[in-house]
């Protein structure tokens, strides 16, 4: 019905639709609920959008958003790993390798290498691009407990101290200027009791 | 606490998870539920990763990511408008446009002008970008429709008649190899009978 090579971009489009059910822990803004990948990946490219003028470097835009957007696809398999989950981090980059040469072989050997060098470069933090989009990747959970009282933080034990050693380094390095306004939200949060004792 | 300018972007990026709430008259591809505007924003940026090849004319990608990404944002005030009601897409227009002055006027002047200039170019289809942006927001519902047995079609009484006039036109403009896909997969949903009668 359709050529070879279009019919495996159509199956990695249909793939994609599973990302829809992964939900990962934050809690939406009127806490009926938690949020899923989906969700998630298209604020963070709002966020690269409107944010990113404060990019630690001058930043690709696109490569921000392609990073983004792509980053989460291997939880299809892998699931979402939680930040504060010591046990699970540990094989959690096992389980992401096996997903990546799963899902992203489905589309066309130029396009599968293309996604995977995206997801390497976001996982590897080390270009500027990737910097900025891992501080926009925690930066926007951090809103979310914030602005929900820290319901999650409270429930799931995550300590003001803890939340500072997962976070702080990695936004302060994308970018300085919301690293600082992380600092006070955090600040604020502790004062608040939005945090775990 | 923090600046003016980023303190507007911060709450535009919070008034943003509204969007997570707005359901559209899709099913997902496990039929388990609706799909919401930020999970088909996503999936259409995704799409247009992996699709721009088929683009009409040479687009660039960037613009048509960050078309697609924010062109269903009015919708947080003004509500999804099924393609097919006839009745509510005579006042959408003026329901969106309100929408637009609340919500991109949460943002800095500069950028709430930049992110309505891509929410009209998007709207007015009369750019080679906006004409492919809008032809990937077409094909999407048309997948997840057909992938699903066509239950929305026949539930909604969506007949061939009137979805190849909502649609064919629109996807052969942004993309001549994507309209001649969706042809047949009209051709193929007739046959099968996931179209109301």
């Amino acid at each position: 019905m359709i050529n070879g090579r279009l019919d495996r971009q159509i199956t990695f489009i249909l793939e994609l639709d599973k990302l829809k059910h992964v939900l990962r822990q934050s809690i939406l803004l009127d806490k009926s609920r938690r949020e899923n990948d989906t969700e998630h990946s298209w604020h963070l490219a709002m966020m690269a959008v409107v944010l990113r003028e404060y990019a630690a470097e001058d930043v690709d835009l696109l490569r921000v958003m392609e990073m983004v957007l792509v980053h989460d696809i291997v939880e299809i398999d892998a699931g979402d790993t939680f930040l504060y989950d010591q046990t699970a981090n540990q094989d959690k980059h096992k389980r992401e390798l096996a997903a990546a040469d799963r899902i992203f072989n489905l589309l066309p050997p130029d396009q599968a290498g293309k996604i995977r060098a995206l997801w390497e470069e976001f996982e590897s933090g080390d270009t500027p691009a990737s910097r900025f989009a891992r501080a926009l990747d925690r930066l926007e959970p951090i809103l979310l407990n914030f602005y929900t009282q820290g319901q999650m933080w409270r429930e799931r034990g995550v300590t003001i101290d803890t939340a500072r050693k997962r976070n702080q380094q990695v936004i302060d390095s994308g970018s300085p200027e919301l690293g600082e306004f992380v600092r006070k939200l955090f600040d604020e949060a502790e004062e608040k009791g939005y945090m775990a004792e």
